[in-house]
């Protein structure tokens, strides 16, 4: 693979690589370290994971068989990129301590949020990209929650194989019949019994669930154990549950747009008395919402800058059909109508106003923490994926029939990046979550503005000696004179 | 003025001083003379521009007396601005040569555009701002342009007085009945005989041509002493114009949504053998476009920071409306209303996102020049004036009746922006030339690398002795073979 | 001005008269007397209104004058509409006993809603004819109140001046700081001593009150002599105000975006201590809203057609554009760009689905009455603004500088249709009223209709044998077994 | 089955029955028979159809066996549905001469296309309905093309068998790599030698290409017997391909967007030297295209009322949604989120807009034909598909993750749904040619109009002594004055 020529072959100029097409305005917060590694990520994804995306596919084969094993283009990929030196990257290993212990992959982490979010971008452009790399949803959220929050006994067993890339695992919070957009909604039931956990209730959109490498579970729950109005904001508690615990019961799998994710999957899953060592509890009783939030906000990055890779690809599909000399519709190639030239550029617009949004995101949570760039972390999350997706729809659109079926990426994207409107929250949960806190924070500020800038024109009219003229002025007094 | 208490004075948390609002992407961009600068203006803005501008209204008076002369709130505001050292910010001076010779402004320019953009967006949020720190439009993007490329006598005469704010200038380009979006459609005629140029035709929307004190205007033509494809991209000139040039009639002024901006104006003129010496050429014959071209650049950024300075205004006065007691329609203060709190949070994401593109844009053109940043510069262009027309327009919305009058600055935010989609080129031109130019520049980059990606597939299904299965596979197979 | 030649003159095919023209699913609806006066209208309208229009801005004069006397031009038409038997035409005056005795204007009403509406389209294209054929808001609906539920006296004393068009009348319901939409937060102070009626307050938005023909307002206040709870919706009173009454005073004029809209004008007035006869009282105390309801569906149905008329005259100065032979940007008349062709279409398909909801709106309230057609009624007050918004905001921006401007009717018909999305209440209460009615009326429909489709599978699995098989079935099944 | 409640049970108001819901403004064209078999057609499609559509999935059964056979819950529906006397609803029989020779179905056509388009609406609420009651594209529109253009040995064959539901059939026209939207552009082969003709080519996107009932394909492609120019608009021809035809091979089938559409698919195919008798050639060399312009018309007003079944299906279970109890995000339940009523308001505004568009255009047909109904079905075809993909959109948004996988038919109507903005042509194509047609038509008359009201204005100006005042008109004037 190695003495692949470089991209692309067709005559046409290369594009710059990946580090020296970061917008300007970023380019102060970008180490040379980071420079180098997107470069690397580029040509890995570009050359390797792209072209082994149909293979991936293909090794899936049809019907049931489909969930009964995982392609094994895969093991090369993740081989591939651990010669490369690109695992992990997602990673800011400075923040735990004593990670060297439970890390033997030699991954490439310690980046900050931005760089890793460039990184992201270049993985998005591929399905099998992330995964090759060990950067997959929901095991970088997962090994985030356990470094952190982890006893040294649950990193040992768990951390571990996560980080080396020999097991997956599941992020168990929504549940079917509950508005989980609201952490304090989710009730399945989580008890203690002695030494023992007791679970039971159901969790659906259990994404990972069909893949036979998924050995671990971390399970979000109602702990009876604690009190209501204890735990502040909720009584949740987090729970690790290995996948073949007795009476975990995946009982489906649900499609998203007629695809049904196999391998991976999203489980429908039913807990019947599983029960766990007392032991697996993480953090606390009740410390479920608090593992939350911490959680959430770099993830929300990665996947906005998954999504604007996607975009991107599905832009470069397009500019590439309106080139296609065959289609010549009316007399005209497509690169000539107007209407989709238009397309074109409003994507490279809409793109790069997103990015931007994401980048300074990032920057923040860099600076300071995610609590400390909720705003941003907001915009980001709902600015992208409603960006993408009408980036996509146009590429769909301009290939016409083609766009719709399985001889793009376009339409698979399409489909998945529709659930990010929903995912964690959907869109109106936070576009409602970020007026209200703006319309209250501001409140007073803009009231008392307009109030002083009113009085100080009160102070000037009569410095003046002004009397205000209002239109229709002669008018209007002469109207009023006359009924005296 | 000076002992006024600090904004906002009705029990508000005050917002940070500008200077502390930067996009943390942007901080490493902006020195510290500029941070100073930036909030000397910020108070200058809301503590004396935004009062002011009511008695702006109040001192122009009713009917024709509009025309005859300007509120001399204006000419007390310049007083005060240059007293507190913001003048003229706007000029990068450090770019011409001897510009020290004509300016006994002691104005503070030498500002990079990033810094001076994020003044303008200060400016934008008040009627008088611009004109009060000599920073407003056309006499900006005029003052640059015989700077740079004028003579010595030139600048003696017309730009010393012009950085002093003596007079003001205007900028004579659009024509009626042309698609002047094209510079190469101007076609007013310029003719040289002897030492004179004689320019005859008409012009229209010759924005200050109603002041008094506009006395000099910059005029684009076609020169007849040019041939045609002699210079490229066009055969324009333009020339120095003194307002008081016989046979130069102002015939009428133009409305904006029924604004009509006196004493300002937008003049519709006619020259009928309008004569001036030859030495008020500009450049040379036929550089006119060339000049225009350098010309557009930083007059976008500072039209867009404007622009975003007054939706944060309407901003402003959406929250305090949201936030009024005396509005509880159907038995819920109007901030319990879900859609508009989602106004608020969609304004403030357009908001900030735009805002990125337009710094981003500036560091570009601080990095390079405005042709090196044409992309940027296009994105800005087309961003930002619709993306204000949206915020403003829900702030009108969510102020009912009161919103469309004079009672707020919101209509009139709204019109004088919506001439912006228009202004140097609509919206649909500059994103045919968006989409055109990346469409054509990646038509090879974009085949070749989708090209390349199936060429590798190709390989990958090859090494791993893979037929295609398809979709409906057995099927297919087995219908073909009964065919034969 | 009768031997003026059919339009157009300029080689066009003239288009069909406006009775051929007629939504076909429409036709049956409409009698022949209304095709009849339907065509007369229109060739009143083109020939005689639409050229008086600038006749009428002209008339109008500069400044204060401009609010001293009405352009006569408008008595002209007045005299030729009646002679053209086309006036009154909005009265469906078979509905109201012993009108005859007061309507000595031979006016041609009696249409139905369906039959006003198609006139009221065709008035609507001009700024003079609504007003030229006695048609014009808000005299119309005040006409409609007084016809009735006036009594005698206050039929004679004033609907017949209103109907022979000698006067003109105002209707002050909006207040200034009030949630106007909600009829109940109405507040001005009327209070009944002894045989007078005390009214104190203010109203805003009293649109009429600088003409002056101007002679008679119906003001809506809150009745001191009404219980809360008594009346059943509200405490609202509706009382008859000679404009002429002490203690009544018009303060100044608010101006739409920046038109003040002379003579007519938007008054601001207040009202101190004054007095009216009891008698001027209508309908009884607390009886505001129930007037108030009545009088709102067919204005609603008029408004909106009267845009409709707005949007096609834009859509063809868009049109008379694209073919204008002078504007050729980049190589192509603007006929050739395919985003412009796009910008007719979708217009010509917006206006076409909004008329017909109008018409169909109509002919439901035609059907029964306003309160059976609420649903109907709403949409069209909803629908119609957006549209006409959006297709004259596209002729302005086709137009460039000269569609913000006087030379087109674009710029002004876009900001007084704007304020529709306003007046009567803003298009979010109608969207949130329309939501919840059909939200909670449907209600249990919905929900029974889905639960009894499942309960039906489960009886067809049942019949058949089917157990459920899932996505991922085997696997999930092994999996599930794995456990146990 | 017959003794099944009526719809609903759960409490709830039942809606009355289709035949009363038509808009009142198409009642007019509404026999009595239509308005019976309307409500067949509702309790057929809501008590039988619709409940079985989840049956018809299970009996599809997994991966291969998918495409092997059809599940039979469909043959059920048939018989059920010919009981019913709802059978072969859309053929309007009396169009075509001798029909009866071939029709033993007792079928129940001879309705307008307005009664017809009231039907399909119903029928598109379900997926099994269609087929049920013989009513499916693309069989519908081939029995048309073969009754009206077809043999009779041509119809003895294949329409006998098709009226009857005995078989199905594939309508092949679009091809890969070409712009289809353009008829003249098809270029598979079809080469008349002696008696035979041989076709060769490829086509996709043949839907029902997958099914084992389908018999029979129309094929379109370019005569090799005609000769350029020679058959006006294009070269092409129809020809009946059998399906057992040796040398034509289904390769593959196409997906739309996750579904397979098993057993019916979407079949790529390859014509090798396919050989027919020349006496299944249609109508005759090169007419093709007339065929086609034909078959369009009523087939458009179909998809547009099923999209529009569907749309009313997605606002039930949205207005299900909204109101269930378990779903209390925020401390209240969706039925109080604003953002989500108006969702339910706008739906309901665009479907009912949507509707009176596409009954109109049907009229119109039923008036003229289909030619003379061009415009209007334009409107139909681009309106109702947006309008269908924003309602279910919402649908599903508000559903959360269940609203994209298989617990509602939300994800499946949405993506089948977004075919029919590429299928018979993009959007893009029909906006342009709408578009297009209209700037053309009506140039001359548009510009005509708008000369003759500036004619009669400057006639008026004479008439009245009028000299043109400006805005700033004493200012103007003496400025202009004083270069004099």
């Amino acid at each position: 693979m190695s003495q692949a020529p470089p991209l692309p072959t067709a005559g046409g100029k290369p594009k710059k690589p990946a580090s020296q097409r970061i917008p300007i305005i970023a380019e102060p917060f970008v180490s040379e370290r980071a420079r180098k590694t997107l470069d690397i990520v580029e040509k890995f994804v570009e050359e390797e994971c792209i072209p082994a995306d149909p293979i991936y596919a293909q090794q899936l084969g049809h019907g049931d068989e489909r969930w009964e094993s995982h392609p094994f283009i895969i093991d090369e990929l993740k081989k591939r990129a651990r010669e490369l030196g690109i695992w992990n990257m997602f990673l800011p290993k400075n923040h735990y301590s004593n990670l060297a212990e439970y890390d033997s992959s030699g991954g490439a982490g310690g980046f900050t949020n931005l760089e890793y979010g460039l990184m992201a971008e270049l993985l998005g452009r591929s399905r099998t990209a992330s995964e090759a790399t060990n950067c997959a949803a929901p095991d970088t959220g997962n090994m985030e929650v356990i470094a952190r929050y982890g006893t040294h006994e649950q990193k040992a067993k768990w951390l571990r194989p996560l980080l080396n890339g020999d097991i997956r695992s599941g992020f168990l919070m929504t549940e079917p019949d509950k508005a989980s957009s609201d952490g304090r909604n989710i009730s399945l039931s989580i008890k203690q019994e002695g030494d023992s956990l007791i679970l039971n209730g159901s969790k659906w959109w259990s994404s990972g669930a069909g893949d036979d490498r998924c050995k671990i579970f971390i399970v979000m729950g109602k702990d009876a154990n604690v009190r209501e109005g204890e735990a502040g904001y909720g009584r949740q508690s987090m729970v690790l549950v290995p996948a073949d615990t007795p009476g975990l019961v995946v009982h489906r799998m649900l499609s998203v747009y007629g695809y049904d994710d196999a391998p991976h999957g999203h489980g429908h899953i039913t807990f019947a008395n599983v029960r766990v060592p007392a032991s697996n509890l993480l953090l606390g009783h009740g410390r479920g919402n608090e593992i939350m939030q911490g959680r959430l906000g770099p993830g929300r990055i990665h996947h906005a800058m998954r999504s604007i890779g996607a975009a991107e690809v599905a832009v470069e599909w397009l500019i590439a059909r309106l080139n296609d000399e065959r289609k010549i519709p009316f007399g005209k190639p497509l690169r000539e109508h107007g209407v989709l030239l238009e397309w074109v550029a409003r994507s490279r617009l809409e793109i790069d106003a997103a990015r931007l949004i994401v980048l300074n995101a990032s920057i923040k949570i860099d600076s300071s923490d995610a609590k400390g760039a909720l705003v941003e972390i907001a915009e980001a999350k709902i600015l992208v994926p409603q960006m993408a997706l009408d980036v996509i729809d146009r590429a769909v659109q301009a290939h016409g029939a083609m766009g719709v079926c399985q001889d793009t990426p376009l339409a698979s994207s399409w489909a998945h990046i529709r659930t990010l409107r929903i995912a964690d929250g959907p869109d109106e949960v936070h576009l409602n979550q970020l007026g209200r806190r703006e319309t209250r924070a501001r409140a007073q500020e803009c009231i008392g503005r307009i109030e002083e800038w009113k009085a100080r024109t009160a102070d000037l009219m009569k410095k003046y000696g002004i009397e205000e003229k209002q239109l229709g002025g002669s008018k209007v007094q002469g109207f009023a004179k006359a009924k005296l």
